[in-house]
């Protein structure tokens, strides 16, 4: 089924995207993922082809462009083609920060991050999760204390995509202890700030050329100037910007399956045992069909979600649905392709061993499976 | 997610059929599945109301509304109300007999059967299948051999739909034995011809009010002026009308399945158990989270299928990728419902009870879920 | 993998049971599915036959032999031919009410009842649940009053099995209203006693021949002789006895599901399609592989599960373990028999259609699937 | 359950295999997995500890133990403290490697070879997967020419565990190159033997302790006194072999799961969300009850196959089942505890993030769960 998403303008955008893949990743991912991140410069470079800050006013040096479509054709090539921490670490940026940075700021603001932010010199985080509180906004422990034009902000971040490399970390924290769920806000806390520190970058089971690190904030002194919005407003902007994250990840999420998909679909074409393709054993051919059928029913869908975000119309169940089930499609798919290759699905050799540890992350960050089934049940009056 | 496809015509016509099945259906149906098929005197009511021949032109009594669109709220509106035997008695007569009687058939056949068709006067029925052979084209053993200006006929088929209502029957008979697949004819044999008759009527593990029946011809001479287009092209004809066939089934799979999902969470809001709704155990919540995704992201499919259908663009893997993934939704939505009624789901008392026993079918006719990724795996290049 | 857990006098008397079942059963049991119960005439010859209070002191008449082995080589014959109906009414009266007869009962109480309980004359049931009470003992309204030398019951029971045969029923009734679970006791409620009726005899989506129904009491005198055990100590004897029940049920739903797998490898064998044997194809082979192994665990955990019982070592724990996976193995396995089976699977034609019928109840009644869960899980400290 | 496999014995090897880790393994482990081996020394330690070689004769420095128990408690006890790496690499030099090497042998080769494999001075392993051909001995392409009182062996094996430390590998090569599965012998290859040499150490997903290597052989003349058995029989020992191979692995993969299981019970314990133990959500509750169920499940299938293993009538068929359904086990439990950790479950920082990459070669090496269901279904005359 043909994608009708699309016109000329993306086609010629994602192919640009696939040009920037072969010229400046393919040689130096496997480098990437044993050094734990990747190149300073790649943010650079994807800032001079336009990559960062698409849906940025062009005045700050943005692309100028609100069409959420390019953004999804971003994070789709790299995740297509198996670079699951690059898809990562910039949705991060274009597809969760970006919308802080532009709908909640100040002009001032506007102009002192935005151009950095598009040209790659300024990378970007956000930090929610603290260690062991997981996704319950509520249970943010992280302070922040005004104190003359400044605020004190004490606490520790975990998790934190972009962590290593991040220059401008837009930070949850309590201004209100005794409010809960409102009492918090968002703190712009950049690079260099006296006591804000990287802890550890995480080894994880896969993602390995992506950052993700502890971020640690001891007395850190935050200029009024750097809130986002109004104070204890954070928890409604953070509601409010989750559904576009969790679409991204959707989007990812069906673009990194159809890439293991297609590999694998090209591996049983080319090896055979007990003399024929592998492709052509009953169970084989069964399993393609399955996950082809799951793969274009997950694309249909998450194709009209983009549309409605385009439209202002993407309810968080909405999101919540495209985000559980496409990132478990995700591993799901890249499990069966891995058995699909046998032995070799297991070495590094062979693409989908990184994809398989890859996936895994995806039911997991922007909200597990088990958060967005409470969120769609929660709309059914339970 | 609101679904796009209909505009206010659309609407209108699902009222209507709403009206209908509540003046018409809703009383009688225990009864019809007590004496095993609908009385003969619904089908010259929905005639009268228009829901027979709604494409055929109408010059011949039809419709003259090439839109499935229309053909897909009427079954849809059956199936969603836990009325299984008539979304599929009807979608045979609609969706599928229709392109064979008014694409291949000759002006003066036109004449002769389209009137009926339309007014409910002709229900009709298209007979493949034969004891042993399942989906099996090239297995088919029933025969017509030309003698004068008639064919006569011999052969069984089984698993007829509409099997004992049945007026008009497309035949698919062997007219040359050592042709294979390439060696079928459509022959419309009719009620009354000498030789021809019924068989049993099956009994089933559902769908009770569907007259699905065994037919029987012995030395049937059918007049050639009953051949549908060319002899020997009958395995192409009917490749060609599979999607619309299988697109039909979809889209009484994800009607029943959202019928069913909806009662059950009305039954789980209004159940109780250790004090608290059973909709509010987690387990159930979750449950039902992953029917409501799962059922919106077929609905999404479907939706685009009707309209590739519509643009004549629906391929026969894509029509077989909706089939079995839509019909498997359908079975494993109405068990769950079933669990989720607890032992009320077990009783004919609630409505869950019929629509278990009326789903499992729909993964086998039309073509099984095996049939249907052999057809996906083969477009694969396995 | 040889079962380990019979001895020649078991085997004997699995063969005797398997000619009980040819000479009084297979004939007649469309019949009694058709009519909505067995024979009452089956009960006695039961009896008659040694199949009734095996476990029962020979001096009441019954069998005398303490070893569950021999209930489950009952209850599994009845299983593995299909005739669910009866493995469900024969293991209610011998798995589930002979304990409460035998290990409750005053000496005058066994002389009464225990004779009959062997012959067949007197069928027996279990009265636990309510209407919309499901599985929850704290919410019974069923009352006793104590008045002068008896009790005065008021209340409604659902879903008995054997309800409309059973000449005694015992009834969980709540004799202190104030002290939730504490406060129930075991009333046995005989035939003919004025005030007590059957409701209807409930349809249901399988089990037909089995004679579940509603049990009326309205101002039901029962003597304070009937009492089992102490007043108010009904929940402790229920939660006694659940093991064996839950164990029974296990047993029965192994040897269905063996039934089921053996009759399907017989017709993968007998049935071609394509030009081949439909178990040659990888995907049926498969699936039938599948089915072989995870029948014999199922069969492995039952059998040391039956001998842990007759050890009296066999934890509630255990019990809810074997109950929920073998009848979700139950479930699973008549629905992909069905679907192997293809067109004819659904046709009552072939056994596989009430089986799979039959099966559905199982992971419900007893204790459904998810109160199993609740059971282990609390078990972990949750 | 309790497991009623062992006695005293069993049970004091047990603790002195957990002694063992605790004092050699656990803390070296982290180091051996960055390196991509064990010690060398490690092998020593265990053979000094009497772990290498339990079932040989002690008149060749072994247990002289022929009791599978013993093999079953080493493995289990790596393999639940989640180093699969070290049950993988002592599983296969124990219980797959003697009894080619005790039953196969020459008195001549037991004394050259046997001490050393008991005192961990002879590494072992056994070279049967060659690039491109999977588990289709048959395809075997590595020759061995008879050549004076050598054989010259050609050819590369991939996937060999212990690959690196090995000093002993049995090479299955052809012999007769007409004869398919009939013409293949095994030979063992000694360390330092001219022409042969270790390729690639596999980077692979998991497993990163276990040196899975590459070995190539050109023109390595091979004395016929290293011929195992007879000429062109080696197709036949392999077979006999299988069974014990396989229930190694499966030994190995409830242990596991176990392991795995056990940790994330604490962990749910420990953890909190939105106030409440994780563990006691409902969701979470009902992963841990259906994980508690499958691992008793198979732990008791497990139990009882050691015992037919033990009895010598454990059946490739049986070896077959249990090997699939529990390395599947294994990967689901590894999969569902990884994703109760939330965040922390793919962080290195927690275990279950390698038992889980660790899990995933399990229904691959020693035979895929699609072989093993082709094995089953033959056997069932498919």
């Amino acid at each position: 089924m043909e994608r009708l998403l699309f016109d000329a303008d993306h086609h010629a955008f994602r192919e640009s995207v696939g040009q920037f893949i072969s010229r400046h990743v393919v040689s130096e991912y496997d480098r990437w993922e044993a050094e734990g991140l990747v190149d300073r410069e790649l943010w650079r470079l994807a800032g001079e082809s336009g990559y960062l800050g698409m849906s940025v006013d062009a005045g700050y040096g943005g692309g100028g462009e609100p069409d959420f479509r390019y953004n999804a054709v971003l994070v789709e090539e790299f995740a297509r083609a198996g670079f699951a921490s690059l898809s990562s670490g910039f949705g991060l940026h274009n597809d969760v920060v970006t919308p802080y940075l532009t709908e909640l700021s100040a002009e001032e603001q506007r102009r002192r991050w935005l151009p950095g932010f598009c040209s790659g010199e300024i990378v970007t985080a956000i930090a929610m999760t603290e260690p062991g509180a997981g996704s319950d906004l509520k249970a943010v422990r992280t302070t922040a204390v005004r104190d003359g034009d400044c605020y004190v902000v004490n606490g520790t971040k975990t998790f934190i995509t972009n962590g290593i490399h991040a220059d401008l970390v837009i930070v949850v924290a309590r201004t209100d202890p005794s409010a809960g769920a409102r009492g918090l806000s968002l703190l712009v806390v950049e690079r260099g700030t006296p006591g804000f520190r990287r802890g550890r970058k995480l080894a994880k089971a896969g993602m390995h050329a992506q950052d993700t690190a502890e971020l640690i904030f001891e007395n850190v002194r935050v200029p009024a100037a750097n809130l986002l919005g109004a104070e204890n407003a954070g928890f409604g902007y953070l509601m409010r910007n989750l559904p576009q994250e969790r679409l991204s990840i959707a989007v990812v999420a069906v673009a990194a399956a159809r890439g293991a998909f297609d590999s694998t679909v090209r591996y049983c074409h080319e090896r055979e045992a007990f003399g024929q393709k592998i492709g052509s054993f009953q169970h084989s051919r069964f399993k393609l069909a399955e996950m082809a059928t799951e793969i274009e029913l997950a694309q249909v869908y998450v194709d009209r979600a983009i549309l409605d975000l385009n439209a202002g119309t993407l309810s968080a169940v909405d999101a919540a649905k495209a985000k559980w089930w496409t990132t478990e499609l995700m591993t799901r798919t890249a499990d069966m392709c891995l058995q699909l290759h046998g032995g070799y699905g297991y070495m590094d050799e062979y693409p989908i061993s990184r994809v398989w540890r890859d996936a895994r992350v995806h039911t997991i960050f922007g909200g597990t499976t088990e958060i967005m089934k409470e969120i769609i049940g929660r709309d059914l009056g339970f």
